[in-house]
């Protein structure tokens, strides 16, 4: 049965879950979930409510603009969402398959709601991993010269996919500015408990300071490296006897895990970002 | 600053939030937390408020049958708390101190919401243990025998110190029926993951099955034994080289966790209990 | 580089860790890991010792009779593996495909020490997932009319293959004693944190009980129905919000995490099976 | 039962463990455990065993010297302890009573192999919390101005008690490096997951950054402040519910479990230190 979900960030003051219900009930909306989180620091109030579909007295198309109208009133900003629609997902990897392989058979198996028409790689190596499902590999070079010109050419086939959501699973590159400003909305995997190690080689750097845990870190991107709102994060026990190799194999678990994690949080619409952190409606 | 807080079970149906909020705002209540939960197969909602009293324009006295009117309109059944209002809990315990101690601890540290007026134990050896503490240490041994006189000073006991709830704090005694019945208000915490393990000796048990994680479970107490409503749980990983006594050593550490969680949830009138199962609004 | 593996289990006398060590400092071995484990309650020895094959004076071929006479001296039991002796596993499997696939990604990515040449299932569902990866996919349907019949080709299919080991991955069939005397070198995944839930459906009980966390196992197949040596155990937590899709959602990733987990330390030889229990020398 | 309990690191080479075990056989020693450990990049061996002084043949007072050789003529270095001897530690603490509390509650409960006879604040708000335990409560003032003096009072009362070891149970003060060369032998509990947020409020930066997981460290402090070997870390799940103050609150959890459980590894004398890490032999 779809869903409408909204997410609204504004201005804090009485009375906001009672005038947004009420709003949807009016208009014969059945209430499936209804969250409220009010960051006193920030004064800000965010609210995320879903409701049946069916019944509701507002032609869908036009919701939205009904939504833009209450958002204004209250002086805040409103997404609107429908759970049938499936957003169209982008992967870019590099030679490490295991997040990739893990994300295309949860979409197999109905598990994540998206699509993925693309899957972009600065390697070849993938491809064949990638043949059993239908996905468009686009293996694209890239280093510090073509750089410029590659990402053009990758943003070139965001827009003919009309990609959605740009995810970076394990791919080793670092995005450029412009890159980012045209094309904002991206999640990445990093691997490491942020904000420690940051950056490249952070097994290295974690074996090499002697931790006993390692961790995951799921995130949007921003300008800064490692450092936008985190989603999710879990860590991995380690021991002496663990060498790099282990930490990387080990790592490869919460990893993936911690994608697959962040992006079911993202694709149900329960992530909402405001000062640089998240609230997870979950 | 004193809230509100607000437990409503009631059959589900459309509108609820709305009307529930909108109740609130129209006496210029400030919702400081709203969360809601359907049980679509048992179709009951579920509803936790908590708003602020200052400003509400219902006296604090009067509260109490506006709601009770409200939720007779919903055909359903509520609970009102104060957050100023500390309930009088009453522990009790056997020979083992750990437990007793944290939640003292806690207490002291002003981290949990309650008083403690009263021990109850079956041996003496804790007593000294609590003299720092205020609080009047009962020594009332049982066994088959005694059990119904012992029981009935105990059942008197919480009556004239006004108990609200009694937490039984690794208390290796099973109280009858008709204690139960005469004060049903009573977390326990038990040694393992239920449902395994309920009864005497889970670690022994464990070690015995050759588990590789321990566990700890606190509930509300019902009539049967080890199979009341699950408030929180946790475990603790084991290995071939831990005996029998590792098991307890590294299990104590996560009772006493897991019954100050459970606590914290219930003293913060997060817990919801319907159908042999709690909601935790945390 | 190769290394030979032993594991020995004989009872318990002083000297036990000098007499192995000397033996295979006196043929010029170079131990890399030496671990032991007392039983006292058993009064039982358990060794895992692991040296360089490159440079030990014993002919590899002649390695095992010299275990046997030594196992045999101190009244025990050896097992001798050389690592660069990779098993041949056939991984059973029914509907689900995430253990199965997770499996086989990890062989791609060299991280289990396993062949797969065999897949049995009594679907033909998960023919097409499999065909990228260079394997035997061999549909036996079984019912309970079937079930001596199927058993029997699947025996002989094991046999011809030079099965060494057969991993259930979810497979949901419950193999007859007679096959498990045929064949009795089985890992199972079982959807809970045992003892809890034995048999079918776990994930529904855990919801109707109302559990705060749910758990998978690793263990041995044995005569008794999830009752054999456990290898490894994990949990996920869950909430009120969870229902049972999505305890199954939460608990494909613990399932393939601790099956990975456990095969890891089965196929590096560093589990030990006594008294119904296992040491895991990770 | 009294066991003797041996530390060695040496530069790797064949033969060790057999060498090692053969000494403890021919004297006559039965061990109970046998732990080693390869660091290949160090090329460095280290090793724990541990046996009963009951039947050795060397005499107890006798074992040190022979131990010395022993290490000299394999060009490392060795530590000896008796699982009989209980060091003396000094519990440093400031306002925080949380995690003092719980080691004197661990020492009552034989869970500790230490003894307490001092404790050093520069507070004097928990000196009535101690008076139910035996032990010496030494108010020590501490600013930049005194700082020098003060450290002098307190290394006087650490060598008029004959202080072992030094524990840092939230002692909110930066030890000189002066102190440290008097005295090197201390532990400390950092409340984050080093090397993410050294230094002081963690939990604020933690709260700031947004992440999802607050951890805590256990190590052994050296000059360059929190970048000592890390003995134990331990980490909490947040969420954006959870203000500064939760962070607080739930870190306390894990400092004091943290704490302890580095405390049990050192005193069992499981930990072994080397090039700025630890093997945990547990």
């Amino acid at each position: 049965m779809t869903s409408v979900i909204l997410q609204l960030i504004c201005p804090d003051r009485p009375g906001l879950v009672s005038e947004l219900s009420s709003w949807i009930f009016k208009n014969s909306g059945n209430i499936r979930h209804a969250d409220h989180h009010t960051d006193e620091g920030a004064r800000l109030f965010l609210s995320r409510l879903e409701w049946n579909l069916d019944g509701f007295q507002i032609p869908r198309d036009a919701i939205k603009a009904e939504i833009h109208d209450l958002a204004n009133s209250l002086g805040g900003k409103a997404q609107l969402h429908f759970s049938d629609v499936f957003p169209k997902v982008a992967i870019f990897v590099s030679k490490q398959s295991h997040c990739l392989l893990d994300l295309l058979g949860r979409v197999s198996n109905n598990e994540l709601r998206m699509k993925v028409p693309l899957i972009i790689s600065n390697h070849n190596s993938l491809r064949e991993s990638c043949n059993q499902f239908e996905v468009e590999y686009n293996y694209i070079p890239i280093d510090n010269e073509s750089k410029l010109i590659s990402e053009k050419i990758i943003l070139d086939s965001l827009v003919k996919h009309n990609i959605d959501l740009v995810v970076l699973a394990k791919y080793m590159q670092i995005l450029s500015p412009n890159f980012l400003k045209a094309f904002p909305n991206i999640i990445n995997i990093h691997h490491s408990f942020l904000p420690a190690f940051k950056g490249a080689k952070p097994y290295h750097r974690a074996w090499k300071r002697g931790v006993k845990l390692i961790g995951a870190t799921a995130h949007y991107v921003t300008d800064a490296l490692d450092d936008g709102p985190i989603i999710d994060q879990a860590i991995a026990h380690i021991s002496h006897r663990d060498e790099v190799d282990d930490l990387i194999r080990k790592g490869r678990d919460i990893e993936r895990i911690t994608l697959a994690r962040a992006l079911t949080f993202h694709l149900r619409r329960q992530v909402m970002v405001y000062e640089g952190r998240t609230a997870i409606f979950a």
